[in-house]
C-alpha cells in the first residue's frame, strides 16, 4: 500500500510517498509543491491544487495523512495556512483518499519514540527507517514523517482487527 | 456579465449570483451549501468543492468575489474558516474565474455608502438595489453584497480605462 503525507503550507506543501508491506516501509518519492508569491491567492490555490491532483495521479496512492496544525498566535499566519490546508485536503478526499490525521506529538512518538523529539531527529530517524531516502529538505522530511505514523497506525489497527 | 459573490465557511457557505449589464443590476439566484458536521474534516471539504463546481458549471458566471476575512481573536476558528475559504477560492479559479477580494469595509461602503453599516442595512439595500430578490439567510445575503460590490468595481475599472 502506497502512502501519501503532506506537509501543508502556501508557499511550499511538502510530500512524501512510502510504500508500506505488512511491516516493512520503503520509500517512494518525496520533495516540495511551490506556489508564486506574486499571483493573486485563488490563482496560487489552484496551482496547489493542480499539482497535487497530478501527483495522485501519478503515484496512486491508497491512503494519506497530514499533520494536526499547530495554531499559531498569529491570525494572519493561521489563515493563510489554513487556506493551503483546506485545499490539500480536499485534493486528497476529491481523488477519494481517506486523510488520517495526527498531532506533531504523536508523529513525533511514531517516528522517534518520544513526542518531545526535535525536528532534526526525526528527519534522522525518517532517513533510517526509509533506508536510500534523499528528503527534499523539512517539508518533505515532515511529509514523510506523517506518513510513516499513518503506516504504524494502519498497521496497529489491522493488528487489532485480527 | 454574471457574477458569484462567495461567504465562505465550513458548515455553511452562503452564495449569490446577480447580472450586471452596464450600471443595471439584477438578481440570479442566491442560497447556501452546507457541509454535514459528522463527516470528517476532509470529506466535508471535499463535498463543498463538489458544490461549488456543479454551482458554476450551472450559471457560468463569468467573475467570482469574496469578502476578505475578518481575523476571528479564536485561532481554531480562524483556521476552519480559513481551510473553508481556500477551498472556495480554489474552486473559483480553477473554473477559470478572477476572484475579488473585499475588506467588509469597502463591501459595506459599495452597498450602502458607509463603511460603519451595519449588517441589517447592508441586506436591506441588496433587496433594495436586486428588486424580487429572496435572501436565503445572512450568508446568501453577504454573498449578494459582496457581488453587488464587484460589480461596482468592475464598472469603475471600465469606466476608467474609457
Amino acid at each position: 500500500m502506497i502512502i501519501l503525507g503532506l506537509d501543508p503550507g502556501l508557499g511550499t506543501t511538502g510530500w512524501g510517498l512510502i510504500r508500506a508491506e505488512g511491516n516493512r516501509l520503503s520509500h517512494v518519492a518525496n520533495g516540495k509543491l511551490k506556489t508564486d508569491p506574486q499571483a493573486p491567492l485563488a490563482r496560487r490555490l489552484a496551482h496547489l491544487d493542480a499539482m497535487l491532483a497530478a501527483l495522485i495521479v501519478d503515484h496512486t496512492p491508497e491512503a494519506a495523512a497530514c499533520e494536526e496544525v499547530f495554531v499559531n498566535s498569529n491570525a494572519q499566519s493561521t489563515l493563510k495556512l489554513g487556506q493551503a490546508r483546506g485545499v490539500v485536503l480536499c485534493a486528497a478526499a476529491r481523488a477519494g483518499l481517506d486523510v488520517g490525521e495526527y498531532t506533531p506529538s504523536i508523529v513525533k512518538k511514531a517516528v522517534v519514540g518520544t513526542g518531545g523529539a526535535e525536528k532534526a531527529q526525526v528527519h534522522a530517524m525518517v532517513a533510517r527507517l526509509l533506508p536510500g531516502v534523499k528528503i527534499d529538505g523539512p517539508d518533505a522530511g515532515d511529509a514523510l514523517a506523517v506518513a510513516i505514523c499513518h503506516a504504524h497506525h494502519l498497521a496497529s489497527a489491522r493488528r487489532l482487527r485480527a
